[in-house]
């Protein structure tokens, strides 16, 4: 879809880039490219992450449908995380960034 | 270029993003598809940006090589933005993540 560019589309982008844009959003998003994760793994992998930074982007991927929170009956309660189909549709678009960042930047 | 998922490519994906991650580098990017701009045509069209971080956003991308920055001897001088072809080259990846946002996020 060939994109015009003029302010509408500057706001449109900016509300997206203040879902998906945010440094640790795009990170999350691209752990669970290698499949479902439980908070702690999240935790873990996330470079520099806090847990409070972790809860409050994982609130908002979950409320955006990007991605699924799933918990476990067990004691205490497990938790996992997996991407939605939306979220999944984000694999191209994050690899060929990732692609790029490491062809252009030193 | 398949990519394997591990710490160190979490570490390069958040060192990428650092630089074209933010709300504003993406989004200048964005405008400066659309063809060279004058600092003042980014101030007006970046929705909500302001002066002190437009500075500091456009340092960041002159410094990666991701935009250019060109000086005329006018009264008083005229400075314009345009983008590198390294910068160019963002355009399909920036593209597909508008036209997912527009379909995906409500």
């Amino acid at each position: 879809m060939k994109k015009i560019n003029n302010f509408e589309e500057q706001c449109a982008f900016q509300e997206i880039l203040k879902i998906i844009g945010g440094k640790w959003s795009m990170s999350i998003i691209f752990i669970l490219f290698s499949g479902k994760k439980r908070f702690s793994e999240l935790e873990r992998t996330v470079p520099h992450i806090n847990t409070r930074m972790l809860v409050k982007e994982l609130k908002n991927l979950v409320a955006h449908k990007i991605i699924n929170r799933e918990v476990f009956a067990t004691v205490p309660p497990t938790v996992e995380y997996t991407l939605t189909d939306k979220g999944q549709n984000l694999e191209p678009i994050i690899n060929d960034l990732y692609n790029w960042g490491v062809t252009n930047l030193d």
